[in-house]
């Protein structure tokens, strides 16, 4: 059993190692339908704690969830020529509502007869949908701003596909919300991505870079997108979560206007913006080593695990109670802990199995510590073990669960700084992008420059960081003027 | 706007009733796409409020939940050959995988090209491709039970629809469990029932009938099902959950064998088990009257909504002062409350608007109170008002909650009492079953007759009540040895 949990080492073949640990920790895996994942019910312990918080965090700025058809009408990806040029290809398409007996009565087959007059698409995303219904939510200022959000599955037919990194179905959310000026559409653009910015730094404990896409990157029907880029341990670039300001593009696609208080008819503004279960492939590639998952407190389904080591039932007898009222006093704090008293696995196994897991905190109590009033705790982020008294040590708890939360957070963001830094010429790009991490390089702003680098390297600008500093240059390729240094790397 | 809200009366047109409640206290609506809803934020936000109840209840009785995929292998529907037979006809079908540009590049169609080799069933349930996955969970006794549960979308190609209760796709929750013994899977699918009834009496406010589905309303491929029943203001029963002992069918089916403790291959025995949005139209015909929606607090959105009403700024300034504390108050007391202050729609039409939403407790606060130390109070299942102390309101705000739940679930426990009755012939029968109503009576036991008073009088078996009293009897319509009285009754 232990052997069959060894993961590949993330040194002998990052991508294998990442498979192997989605797969052993039980998170998700492939099912029958080629693309399509089961997520198992850890995984989806932890997808369930980021879903309420987000949820949290976006009732907090006001808004409300609703829900639209997973069916599109054909006809409505022709509204938007950028939407359906960029985006809407590789889709799954529903053509009939009905199944028959086939003629030898061994199955199944389609009923021809039962044939739809217009295809419906399984939504890839819902700003088709959503606008068409907003058409009707909408007529006075006094109706807007809309700010609705979305919890569904959607599809996009992958070829090459990736547990939680890129499945032909995934789960994520969609806010879509109308407002009656640009300013206002723009402001909720930039919140969404700080309330994005916000969960990925201080619950997935994932540093992340704000900035903008170059317009080959941007989404197909966008005037504007944000981003978060997250930086994973094998140097290449995850994008995390995308805000996007849609300007008037589906109010004129789908003619929402709306009577202004100068009783005048104007098109409605729109943002969408949108994490999916993606955000669980960025968590376990931002922290997590050759032993297992490494989990953030904030986010970990189990946060403390006891184990007890016993010769005899009358010794586990006097650990349990011991341990009992303990897991009542954490449980008062608020804390998740499991009691792992099953006697068909050895502690050395438990051990194992819960570093796998990524449980942030390991209790071991045995006959030795009773008599003593310890306990040993391990922390999973640095595998350090300590014995300490037994007595308050859910004060100790609390602080450690903070402390390995701030730990991790760092560990990553002190990672990123090492493999983030400026080159200056197209030669010197050439040879680092293969060592991986961000690149800060001047670029000419030209799609065409992007397009050559991408050719050339597999590298992309993933963002014009909101924050860069005021420096103007020459672009490495083309020698053109550079209005700032943008962030390339190699991504997921 | 007034007039925009007019509901039809329940009386004139209950139908009709029904379908303008939903609409007009934004609960849902069509879309464009045909027996497909949209559920606006009032209406979900109702349902956020059931799911997260029910979660509970199955995360306090065992449950995890994961997710599988939406779509299911057309094959898989031959396997199991009573469930094709009974059940999967009436399906999504996905045949093709992308679009391209149409010729003249006015629009998209479909790619030819792009067929899928087996097509794909979008879920109408997930007992298939659930039971082909359990069978790589489960090797051994060890790996039981799995007592998983699934939030979803579905799809059932009806072809009436109707908001809530019939809809083309809808979101439910599924439970799939596997078990070691019948009788162990037996239990689990009775304890679901238990958790639904829990439910449905004291969150919804609704009284249910539990009992056990005859032949032909079983599910397909369940060995038994059990089912919880409602009655409607109409007269007419509402399926409101189901609870699927499903033997070793879908094991069979899928080949889910385990090792025993005897170290025997035996066969998996499993259940399944939902509920739909469809308990949204339920809770509406429940306890909705004349003038919109009756919420059971438990479940309202906003329980406690507080209308000010004033000449000038100044005197709202006064109300907002003493109403801004109480707000505090209630939130304290985990009651959720509106102070509705806008200024561009009148009190009266305030008070229309959340009597049409089912707020179930409204205060309404003037000049002269302030001065009397007064507040106005409504409770919207009886429509009573009363001036009371507006000091320690919360205190009777918390008492009125309760009180308001109790009540609204006791009107309609009396309004099922009062259409509930036994009839002893099958002449009485044809002429009480127009009245609306569970008739309870003697039946032969058989699919034959039970399809003739179908035909006959459009009412169907909708359980025999697990409670029944032990009565053997003859059949109204054959004359033929009854085991006892079932309930009988047209139904949604």
């Amino acid at each position: 059993m232990a052997e069959l949990k060894e993961l590949t080492s993330s040194e002998d073949n990052y991508s294998q190692w990442y498979n192997d640990l989605v797969v052993k920790a039980d998170l998700a895996e492939n099912s029958a339908v080629r693309g399509c994942m089961v997520i198992k019910p850890y995984g989806y312990a932890i997808w369930e704690k980021m879903q309420a918080e987000l949820d949290r965090m976006f009732k907090q700025t006001g808004h409300v969830n609703a829900y639209f058809p997973l069916f599109i009408p054909k006809s409505f990806f022709s509204k938007e020529a950028e939407h359906v040029e960029g985006f809407a290809k590789e889709c799954a398409v529903v053509t009939h509502y009905r199944l028959r007996t086939n003629a030898s009565k061994t199955g199944v087959e389609v009923d021809p007869a039962a044939k739809l007059e217009e295809e419906l698409i399984v939504r890839p995303t819902s700003e088709t949908i959503i606008w068409s219904t907003y058409k009707n939510w909408i007529q006075s200022y006094r109706d807007l701003p809309v700010l609705v959000n979305q919890w569904a599955n959607v599809v996009r037919w992958e070829m090459r596909t990736r547990l939680f990194l890129r499945t032909t179905e995934f789960l994520w959310q969609e806010g879509h919300t109308a407002h009656a000026t640009e300013q206002e559409a723009m402001q909720e653009a930039q919140r969404m991505l700080e309330v994005y910015s916000d969960f990925a730094e201080n619950f997935m404990a994932m540093p992340v870079i704000k900035g903008i896409k170059s317009a080959n990157e941007r989404f197909a029907g966008a005037t504007e997108t944000f981003c978060i880029e997250a930086m994973m341990q094998d140097g290449k670039a995850l994008q995390s979560g995308t805000s996007h300001f849609l300007g008037q593009n589906f109010a004129k696609a789908f003619d929402v206007q709306y009577i202004n208080k100068e009783n005048k008819l104007e098109y409605v503004w729109a943002t969408s913006w949108g994490v999916s279960t993606r955000l669980m492939g960025a968590l376990i590639m931002a922290h997590s080593d050759n032993n297992g998952l490494v989990l953030p407190p904030k986010l970990a389904p189990v946060q403390v695990v006891i184990v007890p080591i016993y010769k005899n039932d009358e010794q586990l007898q006097k650990i349990s109670e011991k341990v009992n009222a303990l897991v009542e006093r954490l449980k008062a704090l608020n804390i998740s802990v499991k009691f792992d008293n099953s006697d068909n696995k050895k502690p050395g196994w438990k051990f194992a199995e819960y570093e796998l897991k990524g449980v942030p905190v390991r209790l071991a109590i045995g006959a030795r510590d009773l008599e003593n009033g310890t306990v040993e705790i391990m922390r999973r982020d640095t595998l350090e073990k300590e014995t300490v008294a037994f007595e308050n040590i859910e004060n100790n708890i609390v602080a450690l669960l903070d402390e390995i939360q701030k730990n991790i957070f760092l560990k990553a963001f002190n990672f990123r700084a090492s493999v983030t830094r400026e080159v200056n010429s197209y030669e010197e790009f050439k040879v680092e992008i293969e060592k991986g991490g961000f690149l800060s390089a001047h670029w000419d702003g030209t799609s065409e420059t992007e397009d050559k680098i991408k050719a050339d390297t597999k590298a992309t600008i993933r963002c014009i960081p909101l924050d860069r500093k005021e420096e103007k240059g020459i672009c490495m390729v083309t020698g053109k003027r550079s209005e700032g240094r943008v962030l390339f790397a190699r991504s997921y």
